[in-house]
Order: structure tokens, then C-alpha cells, then sequence
């Protein structure tokens, strides 16, 4: 018989998920059935859009409802098999949520090749965050060579991504980070043309000088006041792809006026701005496989590097969300809930 | 010598544009050079866009200076020419303004053909306000068939082609307009599946029962409250083509609070949706002659019906403005400046 510790959906957060919001219970997995496999998790994704399903309102998926396992995705080794298409000893991506142990249908899980690419890297640049990158950028931002494209959570696994295949394209990256580290980061690691500081008090300023032609396309993954200090600097024709928005994710009332709606409807309309809003499995279908291919080249010859930020433990895993949603984390925030028997 | 009674800006306004913000002189006319013709106003447009205009911030184009000639689209009649492209008694399409009289290149207007339409909707269905329609609802909004399309200003020269543009692609076309009289021209003469008022106390729950699948298509040519309750039934990827806010247009200052903005990003977000600035002549090259064809056949077997609204006398156009701002021109707008030799 098999257990698996479990953190559980205990208590919608009201603003940001305090441990009143988690519970942590150790349950028996059922039995395998023909077609199943066990599996024991060995990284788990952490990623903004899960306080969204920890709230009652419909988001562009179903909530959780309270005493769910919270969910996410999952680097996994299969430890028990009755599927003659995944062996013991795989590695393999799955949804498994965050819990040690699960069992999945073999058809809900796709193998890894650890020779290929570190595992972890299928949750991050190689895997969702690096698709919304891909696909919101070349899709909806459609950078040319020569526009100048603005990310915001630059160091983070959508932004970092973003500006390294805007400058795969051609265009002029400017990054947007928190804190002197990060902005450092931006230009040494990822390779922007420029990388500011949203904490700095001249932020408006070092923008402007940092987008001399203003800006073509904005990778929104964040909103709050960097988003106003860019919207201000669009050019006609700029293309807005909106992934996120986790400034406002903890938020528990619209804040108060001026309402800046009707500026905003009146800036689309007088510069011809594109705003699209997505969610990356919309081109999974269109653009998976060539992701795939592409991606995992320019990881292969250095366009595109990733940095990881592992937390040790799954009980680490809600403090680590809390982070993560205020951008402590520093790099693609995953939880190492077990060992990785390729390292 | 020839003189032309002009009206001019006089002041920028302050909200609604008062009488002082016009003054009528009557100057002399240059005497032609070659390649010019003297232009006789037969009809003047008036069109939202030209509040925009009026005020000192930048919009899509430049803003009008204190003391020039208001801007509009007219048919004149061509009563001197120095050009032999075009004869005297032609009627042409040209961008005169507010006057009666006006020296122009010949090759800026455009020849129109009295017997293939009337000369009038060369301002309206077959020309700017139709183009803004067609362009917007086909390229940006893209309706399908069994989509659910809705505009409001239904009964004008926009929303009016766009409903009937819905309906010759298959789609289902809700119009929104103020009062019982526009209400009932949006099915009866217009040909809308459905026609409602916004001025009704329950145009909420009407507009919910006037669209039992959702929006797929807003084509946004008015905002304010009207917008407010379209925008909560849009569904997963509706489209938004953004090319009028008229109820702004007079705004002195931002509206109180709350902030609705972060909400409205996230409904983006959640819904996937797009929304797309726009100004006609973007699509000029690319779908001008698509129009004019498509246009000209749907006006002709009936497909697309329009309504104008004629006032007489130039020294009518402030009052007339003034009025179109806040619906009260039922039809496109055209002022009478002189004789319409063809009718």
C-alpha cells in the first residue's frame, strides 16, 4: 500500500494565501488499474496562475473547490507500472499537483528523455512557460526585426524566454526586473539590450531612455504600474499579448478611482493598439511541435538560457507560492519534492 | 472673384462644443492654378471623429489650430477647372470642410457617378463611415456564421452596415440604439435580428435574452455604459474592433472610481479576448477596392439599406454637431450647403 502526502486547497484566500488557505493530510493511493501508473514526484511547478483557481471565481478554467489537491505540474519517476508504454524508472511530465506520490492514467503522461535536456527544463523553457513566451510572442506580438519588445518579470521563466527570442527575431529586448540583481541579470545572462529596474525611483524615466523608439510589442505578464509606465510609451500598431497579470492576483477589490478605463479604451483606439489576451494550450495544437524543435535548439546553442530557483521540500511549497506572487523568486520556481535520479 | 462662407474653429472646447468654439467669416477664394478646380459644397459630412479634432491633444492626427477651417469629408460640384481630368459640373468627393466654396487639386477628389448611386452616399454607406464597418467587422472582428455580432449607434451610418454586413456573413446581428423609434428602424428597416434601447430600465436583462450564446463580435463604436454591459457577455475569444468612443468624446477629466481597468485586463485575460484599434484608411490600400465592389452590390440588391439624416444650411452644422454627439441624429449625418444638381 501506497501513500502520498498531499497539500490541499483548505480555505479560499482572501488577498494573498495565508496557511489557513493549505492543509497538509497523508492518504493511501488506490490500487493500480490496467492502463495506470504510480508515480513519485520529483519537481513541482510553481506558477502564478494557480491563485487564480484557488478563488471561487470563474478564471478561464474551473476553480478548485475546497479540499482538492492543489494542482500543478509535475516532473515524475514512475515507480509502478501496468502500462506497456511506460516502464519503471521513467521520467515523465505529469499533473500530479502537489503531492509526493499519485496515480495517473499512462495516456496523461509523456516521457522525458534526460539525455536530451535536464528534466526539470520540461516546466519551464522547454515546457509551459516557455510555450506562453513562444506562442504569445511570434503569435499575437509578432516582433520585427528592429521593434523594440518590453517584458516585465524579465528574469522569470515567460519573461527571460521572451526577450531571448525577440532578440532570436531581431528586435531590441528591454527587460523590466526587481531589484538590482535581477536587472543585472537581464543583460548578463539573458542577453537584453537593456534591463531596468521597476523599484528604482527614476523607473519612468530610465524607460523612456530605455525605448528611445518607443514600443511595438509589450509581453504582458504582470500589470500594476509597470504596465501603465509602458502603455504610455506604445507606438500606433502595437501588439499587446496578455498573459498575466500577477500584480493583481491578490487583489480583493478594485482599487480606487480616477477609473482609467475609459483612457485606456481611448489610447487603443487613437494609436490602433492590438491587446489579446491567451492562455498557451489555445496553440498547442498550431505551434506545439514547432515549439519544441525551436526552443530546444536555441537552449542547445546557447539563444536561449533559463535559470532555476529550487526550493527544497513540497512542505516549502506555500511559502514559496507567497513569494513567487510578491517576485521573490529569481528565475523558473520549482520545489524538489523528491530526489532526481538523473543529477 | 469668388468668396466661401467658412466656419472655423474658434476656441477649443471645453466638453460639449458651445457657440464660441465656431465662427463663421466669409473670405475671398486664391484664384485658380493649374490642376486646380473650384469647388461648390453640395454635402457636408459630420462625423464624431471630429470632436478629436477640436482639442489640442494628439488623437490619431494632428488637432486642429485655433482659426483654421473645421475639417469633414464633402460632395462638391465643380464649377471652375484648370485640370482636364476633371469638367465643370462634375461632382466630386473632396475633403472641403465646413464651407461653401473651396479651391482644391484635382487630384485629391474623386469623381463620382450620379447614376450609379446617389452622389450623398459617397459620405456615408459607399464611403468613410461604410468603410469603417466593412474594414473593422471583417479584418478584425472576422464573424463567422451562427456568431452573435452586436453594435450600438445601430441606427447610424456605422453600426447600421455593420449589423447588415453580420448578416449577409451568416451571423446574428443585435443593434443597439437610443429610443423606441431607432429600436423599431433596427429590425424593420435595417433588417437586425434584434433592436434595443439602452435608454430602457432593463436593458441588461434585454440584452442577456438578445443573446442567449454570448458575444463573439463587439464593434465598439461608442463606450460608456453600453459597453460596460456588452463587454460582461463576451465569450472566450471574442473579438473587439475598437473604432469610436463617442460617449467620451466630450468627457472633461477622467470618471470617478472605482478603477475598473485591472478588471477589465483581466477579463482580457480570462477570456482570451482581442481588442483592436483602428482607423479606416489603415485598410484603404489593402481593402478599399474590395469594398467598393462588395458595397456597391449589397446597396443594389438590397442587402445593405442606409438612412441619412439631412439638415439644410451650412450655418446648421455646430447645432447639428452638437446633437450627433449625443445620438440624436437618427440616420447619417449630411448637412444641405447648396443645391444637389442631381436629384
Amino acid at each position: 500500500m501506497t501513500t502520498t502526502t498531499q497539500i490541499r486547497l483548505a480555505a479560499r484566500p482572501v488577498g494573498e494565501p495565508d496557511d489557513t488557505c493549505f492543509e497538509t493530510v497523508t492518504v493511501e493511493l488506490p490500487a493500480l488499474e490496467d492502463g495506470q501508473v504510480l508515480l513519485r514526484t520529483v519537481y513541482l511547478s510553481l506558477d502564478p496562475y494557480m491563485r487564480g483557481r484557488m478563488s471561487a471565481a470563474r478564471s478561464y478554467a474551473a476553480p478548485l473547490e475546497i479540499g482538492d489537491v492543489m494542482l500543478g505540474g509535475t516532473v515524475s519517476e514512475v515507480v509502478e507500472s501496468r502500462s506497456s508504454d511506460v516502464a519503471v524508472g521513467d521520467l515523465v511530465l505529469s499533473f500530479s499537483g502537489w503531492q509526493s506520490h499519485a496515480v495517473a492514467d499512462a495516456g496523461a503522461v509523456r516521457r522525458l528523455d534526460p539525455s536530451a535536456a535536464p528534466v526539470s527544463t520540461a516546466l519551464g523553457v522547454l515546457g509551459m512557460p516557455g510555450f506562453t513566451a513562444y506562442a504569445g510572442l511570434l503569435e499575437i506580438g509578432r516582433p520585427q526585426a528592429g521593434e523594440t519588445v518590453v517584458v516585465a518579470a524579465a528574469t522569470g521563466p515567460v519573461g527571460s524566454a521572451v526577450g531571448q527570442i525577440a532578440k532570436v527575431k531581431g528586435a531590441r529586448a528591454v527587460g523590466i526586473a526587481g531589484g538590482p540583481e535581477k536587472r543585472r541579470a537581464l543583460t548578463e545572462e539573458f542577453g537584453f539590450d537593456v534591463g531596468l529596474d521597476h523599484r528604482s525611483p527614476d523607473f519612468v524615466e530610465e524607460l523612456a531612455a530605455a525605448t528611445p523608439d518607443g514600443i511595438d510589442v509589450y509581453f504582458e505578464n504582470v500589470g500594476g504600474p509597470v504596465a501603465d509606465a509602458v502603455f504610455r510609451r506604445l507606438n500606433t500598431y502595437a501588439r499587446v499579448p496578455v498573459c498575466g497579470l500577477v500584480a493583481n492576483y491578490n487583489a480583493t477589490s478594485a482599487p480606487e478611482g480616477p477609473d482609467r478605463l475609459p483612457g485606456f479604451m481611448g489610447q487603443i483606439l487613437s494609436r490602433s493598439l492590438t491587446i489579446r489576451g491567451f492562455i498557451q494550450d489555445e496553440f498547442t495544437r498550431s505551434h506545439g511541435r514547432d515549439f519544441l524543435r525551436d526552443m530546444s535548439q536555441w537552449v542547445g546553442d546557447g539563444s536561449v538560457r533559463y535559470r532555476e530557483d529550487v526550493v527544497d521540500g513540497l512542505e516549502k511549497a506555500p511559502e514559496a507560492f507567497r513569494g513567487m506572487l510578491r517576485g521573490a523568486n529569481f528565475g523558473k520556481l520549482l520545489v524538489q519534492v523528491g530526489p532526481d535520479p538523473t543529477r
